[in-house]
């Protein structure tokens, strides 16, 4: 079951476009042109390390990182996919999964604090969350 | 039954100092003072993502970093731990997990990149690979 105090960071929600939900974790798509960028979000409240959950979450969270990393690479045919859970500014336990081309912007670096977001159009928008949803089986929330 | 045509990467292997083994992954530590920073790597030729493991070996993964999570928070008491599996530079997949701290050089950016490495003097490297061995129960090489 849900747990209904789980509150989606502030942050989170003004950086991403929400996709849906898998069994353990929201799934957000950056707001960033630049890169194929999702982020899961587990919805527990007080999380902040995957040690905080359990091993069993765990079990489930990598698989769902799996399934967000088919779902980049058949949608984009990345050259390399980069997962990371860093959490230094946002505390909320979020995990990164990025599509990553030798010809982007941050290349060979991490793209965390590179250059500015560039927003989607709305109209890639809607194109873009259907593609993806649907390649993850997403739930919608 | 371990895979004999592994090798480590010869960065990797230049970067750091070789802790011992758990079941899937090398446990490497790397030769830098200023942040306590492991990392992982699953001995099987040719991976370079984490969907290249299959789903038994990603659950045994993600146990070996939360393993690795649990060894320097009870060592270091970080501020956060950071998770990471980027290989944009080394393509061998490795998986990077971190003590970091509020004080430290790179905070709150990523640790990637940051400045130069600080190696160890010698009287450092058996006294901190002896407690993080233990603290994981690695077996040696």
């Amino acid at each position: 079951m849900r747990d209904q105090t789980f509150t989606l960071d502030a942050t989170l929600e003004a950086d991403t476009l929400s996709l849906g939900r898998m069994g353990l974790c929201r799934v957000l798509l950056m707001n960033d042109m630049r890169f194929p960028w999702l982020i899961l979000v587990p919805e527990k409240p007080g999380l902040q390390e995957l040690i905080d959950l359990s091993a069993p979450e765990r079990a489930v969270l990598i698989e769902e990182i799996a399934t967000a990393s088919e779902a980049l690479k058949s949608a984009f045919s990345p050259d390399k996919l980069n997962v990371a859970a860093l959490g230094n500014r946002v505390k909320q336990l979020h995990i990164h999964v990025i599509a990553r081309f030798v010809s982007d912007e941050a290349w060979p670096a991490p793209v965390f604090g590179v250059g500015t977001a560039v927003p989607f159009p709305p109209h890639m928008q809607g194109m873009l969350s259907d593609k993806l949803s649907a390649a993850m089986g997403l739930e919608s929330l």
